[in-house]
């Protein structure tokens, strides 16, 4: 990895996200981003002017000398910038057709069409961020919650950078003592420093564990939470998909593209977003006898990180109960007897004895109680990490299975240690759990790796 | 309306399309514009900078101390702005949630949340420009095709506002001419002014008629040409949806909540946009033998601006095929002879005796004469007006009303002078069509109207 400014060529993209709208950005970032935009913007010569000012204008064609659209020319000179590189931003009236213009007419000026992440990709291989911050970057932008922007805005700021370094440099000083020892082996010191590298994996490993505890929450917090709402017909399931979604819980999403079929509603609960799963099938069928009970359900349920199972409180236990209870046990899941205000032929307390999960009464119509069942929802997700928000969290699994792998190692130096094994050998696992650790920030992480990660961000970013 | 730069409230809002993009843009404009960024942004003092500068730093909310996220501000200080006043951009990481939250913090910080088309409106209240320059800027952004966002620019640029105040001009050097007179009535020249008077209504009239021309043609290309394509089963509809949808002549269009239900698709032909019409039905039916045609089609056609009507020209003409020439005879329509290479049992000669509608004959499977097809639309269409893209084009229907009734208004005054009106009467007359002029560029608007044009605009703009 290139810590050092490279030469890149000058690539341009638009980065706003297409629509109609105010304002949209087509950016260019590279040696010869102000050459190139230079050739279709007439107003100021961007040449000349000042690094970090902005300039009115309008983009021309150079071959037709037709005028395209007026706009903003925004001028960033290296090294200040978002790439390292030179950048020109040129904002123009949003719409489709005319940010499509501008940016073919860059592409015929001389810019390459940028990949999917490629200026935060610069970015990294400019030194300017590491890959944690690479990729919080893309989890600010598809942030579904505040909660989740929190997280993502400190492993920005270089959260779980910092800590990962810091775990590295431990290591490194135990390794760079270690290879003094071997090669002076007169000194014979042996015994001490074998004693020293294993509380060192000790103490990283607990360091690791700590990491590796918010990897359930970090995962929640970002990704959302697929839940299933079960249960049999007329339990309440679009009474309750009702209230989800109602205005202040029901998140916002605008991903073109979508349709009836593969409609996901996200809702916010305790900071965290519940992704709703087949609520086109509660919808559907909520206007008439439900056909499909068990059937249906056990799609979702199979796709579900948490199950809301809905049973009438009022009636006793029939046998679809039984089956649900019986398919869903080994999910993370809610039991949520509803029609709490009918009557209470089922009691909590028999279902706490067939089960281990989490009991709510409700009466979801009255909206009685489902306060309950949110704080029930945060309990068995949310271990209690104080305002996690403002913790650094591991997010992603990437970021998790490397750090189990370096915990993996330093497991085999506290056993190399224990069985007295040589020491260059045990040195080995130790600049294993080095690299592995280097691979979360991208110190040692290989360039498919780096390629492959990066082709995951949208176009623009 | 103000010619003057008059004091409003600060105003806020998101300026890029709402989703999942690398930059995001939230934009203050108003007095206070600077003082309120300067609440949340920290890293530079947006009140000492120069005016249109980029500043990097952190959006921060200052209640909670909070980092809101990483971000550049642009500060552009009035005059020399989009609405001539104050300006900032907040540029920030994009993604819903992050957007949101800054713009929560700027309304919480003493901005207002701005009305759709607020800040355009204010570049209007302000006399930075006119209201056919400022239906040009929605008009660029909706623009679904090049041909369509040259109309537009050439109308941000000041084309029609230009024409229009020059008929302005004309008409009141001749209503000040006859001012004088009706004031000095001793000089008795009524005869000499009336003749003035009717001369420049027929000229002015002339530019109308002139402009009112290209008002189909304005229309079609900001609008797009609701376009039906019908025909009997089998056909080869689907064939020719399948070639009118490829790659290089589909418009993206990336609407938020579009479902299968309400796609419609957009081509491009000659430049102009074709809204194709109940695609969803003919993708339906291609692979099964179709069990409406003449049923399903009726809806269609009755929503279409332009017909393509399908014969099978290898077979004899049949009921149904009668059936939809008849039907469809009131509409701008095409004849389309397809499966030509399939042998010729109808020529194009028999059908140009039942119907003046143009007839092509094609082998849309072949790839035959669909050139022809596409110069046949764009003979129905546009007028033969040379290099339209470069018109000054009347493009929609508020303008086009108001040249009519100045016209009315002028033949009035024609109609006046030729039956010895008094002159004081005329001159009421040719006041009036100098305010429905001055409607057209705003200049003599209600406010009603301008708020209610305003409204239409999409929020940020």
């Amino acid at each position: 990895m290139a810590q050092v400014l490279t030469q890149f060529d000058t690539i341009a993209a638009i980065s706003t996200p297409l629509g109609e709208g105010g304002i949209s950005i087509v950016r260019l970032s590279g040696q010869d981003a102000v050459k190139i935009a230079n050739k279709v913007f007439k107003g100021a010569n961007l040449a000349k002017v000042a690094s970090h000012t902005i300039h009115y204008g309008h983009v021309i064609d150079p071959e037709t000398n037709k005028v395209i659209d007026e706009c903003m020319a925004t001028v960033m000179l290296a090294p200040k910038t978002f790439t390292r590189e030179n950048i020109v931003e040129i904002s123009c009236h949003g719409g489709i057709v005319v940010t499509n213009d501008i940016l073919q007419l860059l592409l015929a000026n001389g810019a390459r069409m940028a990949d999917p992440g490629e200026f935060t990709k610069r970015a990294f291989m400019n030194g300017r961020i590491d890959l944690t911050q690479a990729e919080s970057v893309m989890d600010m932008v598809r942030a579904k919650t505040d909660r989740a922007r929190q997280v993502a805005m400190n492993q920005l700021e270089g959260g779980l950078m910092t800590k990962i370094k810091a775990m590295r440099q431990d290591l490194l000083d135990t390794m760079a003592q270690e290879e003094v020892n071997i090669d002076y082996p007169e000194y014979d010191m042996d015994d001490m420093t074998g004693q020293e590298m294993k509380q060192k994996a000790i103490s990283v490993s607990k360091k690791i564990d700590e990491l590796l505890n918010t990897a359930q929450e970090g995962k929640i917090i970002r990704s959302g939470l697929a839940t299933a709402i079960v249960g049999k017909p007329n339990v309440g399931k679009s009474s309750l998909l009702n209230y989800l979604t109602q205005d202040d819980k029901a998140i916002v999403t605008d991903v073109a593209g979508t349709t009836r079929d593969t409609l996901e509603e996200y809702v916010s609960v305790k900071g965290a977003a519940l992704k709703l799963i087949d609520t086109a099938g509660i919808h559907e069928t909520s206007d008439k006898v439900e056909k499909i009970g068990v059937e249906r359900s056990k799609k979702a349920v199979d796709q579900a990180d948490l199950v809301l199972l809905l049973l009438d409180s009022s009636r006793e236990l029939e046998q679809e109960d039984r089956d649900l209870l019986e398919f869903t046990k080994n999910k993370k899941r809610i039991i949520v007897l509803n029609k709490n205000d009918l009557g209470q032929k089922i009691s909590p307390e028999t279902i706490k004895k067939m089960t281990d999960s989490p009991v709510v009464v409700t009466s979801v119509l009255q909206k009685e109680n489902l306060d309950q069942l949110e704080n029930a929802i945060e309990k068995l997700f949310f271990k209690g990490i104080e305002n996690s928000a403002d913790q650094v969290l591991v997010t992603n699994q990437r970021q998790a299975s490397l750090l189990v792998k370096a915990r993996q190692a330093l497991a085999e130096v506290i056993k190399g240690v224990d069985d007295d094994m040589p020491l260059d050998l045990v040195q080995i696992d130790l600049t294993n759990a080095w690299n592995d650790l280097g691979e979360i920030t991208g110190e040692s992480a290989p360039d498919e790796l780096i390629t492959q990660l990066f082709s995951q961000f949208c176009l623009g970013k």
